[in-house]
């Protein structure tokens, strides 16, 4: 319910804009896109189809453009980008963070990124490129080296006169970091302390030195995660040696754990979290095919198990009505345990120490599982064929292909975590290739060993 | 392989905290455990079984108890304040935050409830009231009344001696609030103005109004959009009348985000993102068998029309070996389709005036698709089977179950949006039943309209 609501108003806001471009009015068109934060201007343009989309971003204010670039998938960037010139580039990018021109600049045509950097000035530039000499999906890359720094060894009378001489802040400073002269940090002071204390109180005294500061080479998804363990709004980069680096904000971790999230559930059903809702034909059917054809494999495994058995499907053509019913159940079986674990992998809740334990919890919650609903197949079964013979089989069936579901949901993701397979993508393929597999197999192999004598 | 490290490290703490379990050290248990924020604690409370969960439970400091259970899921939740007496829940979550103890209030027994209730000052439980008055999952409930508010007639001086005077700011303080003498909200300044801005500057100069308040019953999902929309690091909330009520803090909001991703996650495969990673076996058979019995109720649905198609299988049995892929693939396909249709309604990028472009899109994308892999298991079955009828009747099967995976896949969750079903959780289900029983009625009736003859 509480979702319609939120659904309703972007979906008016939508159709007002629909509308008013289909009539041609674009003056309430650049009205209402130019109320919009630049986040919310990316979600419209990757709602919009192509031709609409070209027509909305020429009316966005070209101060915005940056930000707006900043906040869409790679594949909306580039058809953005590509109705740009590179004068209109170079003057959307050149006011970015630090962070976000990272983010962006691979992006950018080769003529355009010398165009850029001859833009800046050389402190910037040189910031830029320590930024992009450190891997994608690292702290190194995320920060942003724009910091405020302090000395230990004055006062908060002292450090709000040179606040105010130096004006602005970095957006979402909560902490100014004390360093020593060569740069090493530390510790930090909340900017709560400075308007809390009285203005004789020494730094030292409200120097926060419990945390212990983010590495340059950690992974995004570490970050990501202790943000979200400590409650952090911003948190300090170092490298090996301590020396301070940058500092990371709360808002690029948002769109990491967005990120994650949208692979998670784009990933397990083979697409890329970039996909643009209105990819040219020729790309989605690329982004596609390549998942279809290796679930075609399996499927031409399943098909040859089933092939195995043509002699008996001759003879018992119940057989053929209710195999679908085995292999399909210990699928969605196996696909529920795998989901529990890729989410206990994906947290660190599941690894060594415990995984036996697990395993043995899944198989015997897969063997009543399968006694219920085998029990209940049975049942129906007879009913339908009137073969309590029948019926016996496709319930043992159902319990084996159960035990499989179970073994097969637990072990391939782990197997796979260790071999450095993402098992969110490709954890289902192989899972339901097991079920599929052992539900033709046991069934068709049961029926011709129980039922062809 | 960076995900790689950061689990490497959590399994580490793991298998060193299981070592010493087990070993009966629980000195070091207890060292290891309080050296970890209240949300890491939770974490690895959720990776133990049962017996480990209770033992590490009691070693943790009580200080830190009410933090933890806040930060646990639902199940484990439960589990935990089973081990504890009375006496010491009142103790742990009394210290709460207001908008903590609000999410944690209806998990505790009623006796306690009362007790809590009587532990706290008029003011607070006053709040508290105020808060659990409002629906679940709306910013009412999610906020924290403990907001600083200002004046507007008053300068940047007043307001640090005003501030020294209070001492401590709530957590995650960025912005003060003016409002009215009647507490009408009249706008907001950065606490970064402040410490920029020479102590006379009236703060009327700093107010930013710019930005529009939450309003106090707007659903935690639009709470989310905007705080990522915004970049903020809390934000206002006011009632109908433009009062303000209380503030909601960006920590909060990512554990919302965090929920989202996980209840889509969770939710295709029938799972509640509250599901214990080691529920007692009855709670995991109940939580699962209800989703295996839908999906049984649907395999059902395809194994009655292959029956109506007994006869022909009975003549052409290589049509049961076959026939599992044309349900199997157009299944796929409809599953990508709807993936990226929910991603599309949860931003909101979806919606009446798209939904026909986007349908025509996909229609275009499931010809091509069909038509290549429908092409290549033509291929494959003639040199299979050697028969060229029967290949062109599973093409011409495969392209039909693509067409109805692309229409099944765009307009099933527009349909559940609009009657209010989830199609996050109930999509899957319902779109691979399209795909299982055209897949094999296309593909049989063709059979027994053209091989039959």
């Amino acid at each position: 319910m509480a979702e319609a609501i939120r659904h309703d108003k972007t979906s008016r806001q939508l159709r007002m804009l629909s509308d008013a471009l289909d009539s041609g009015r674009l003056g309430p068109v650049r009205r209402l896109v130019n109320t919009l934060s630049p986040a919310e201007i990316g979600n419209l343009l990757e709602s919009l189809p192509p031709a609409k989309r070209a027509v909305v971003w020429g009316l966005v204010d070209p101060e915005d453009d940056g930000e707006v670039l900043v906040h869409v998938g790679d594949e909306v960037r580039e058809s953005l980008l590509a109705d740009m010139d590179p004068d209109e580039i170079i003057a959307a990018v050149e006011d970015l963070d630090i962070d976000d021109l990272a983010d962006l600049v691979e992006d950018l045509p080769d003529t355009v990124i010398d165009e850029v950097l001859k833009s800046m000035d050389r402190e910037n530039r040189d910031r830029l490129e320590q930024v992009l000499s450190y891997p994608e999906d690292t702290a190194g890359r995320l920060m942003n080296p724009d910091v405020v720094t302090v000395r230990a060894d004055t006062t908060v009378d002292v450090v709000l006169r040179f606040l105010r001489l130096r004006g602005e802040l970095p957006e979402h400073t909560d902490h100014l970091y004390v360093v020593s002269r060569r740069r090493q940090l530390l510790g930090w002071v909340a900017l709560q302390n400075l308007v809390t204390h009285h203005p004789n109180t020494p730094i030292s005294h409200l120097i926060d030195d419990s945390l212990t500061a983010l590495r340059v080479d950690e992974s995004a998804e570490s970050v990501a995660r202790q943000f979200s363990d400590h409650d952090w709004v911003s948190a300090p980069v170092v490298d090996s040696t301590n020396e301070l680096l940058g500092r990371i904000t709360i808002d690029d971790v948002v769109d990491i754990i967005r990120e994650q999230a949208e692979h998670q559930a784009l990933g397990a059903a083979g697409l890329d979290e970039d996909e643009d809702l209105f990819s040219p034909i020729r790309r989605a059917v690329r982004g596609r095919v390549v998942w279809l054809g290796i679930n075609l494999a399996t499927a031409f495994l399943a098909a040859f198990v089933i092939g195995r058995f043509e002699a008996t499907i001759e003879q018992i053509v119940a057989l053929a009505v209710l195999m679908p019913i085995v292999a399909g159940i210990g699928g969605n079986a196996a696909v529920q345990v795998l989901t529990l674990m890729v989410r206990g992998l994906a947290l660190g809740q599941v690894g060594a120490s415990n995984a036996s334990i697990l395993l043995w919890k899944e198989l015997r919650v897969a063997l009543i599982n399968g006694l219920l609903i085998g029990g209940l197949v049975g049942a129906v079964a007879w009913i339908w064929f009137g073969d309590g013979l029948l019926s016996a089989v496709i319930t043992t069936a159902l319990v084996i292909n159960f035990c499989s579901a179970a073994l097969a949901g637990t072990l391939v993701p782990l197997l796979m975590k260790r071999m450095n397979i993402d098992p969110a993508v490709a954890g289902t393929v192989v899972v339901t290739a097991v079920t599929d597999v052992m539900g033709f197999f046991s069934f068709l192999g049961l029926a011709t060993v129980i039922l062809m004598r």
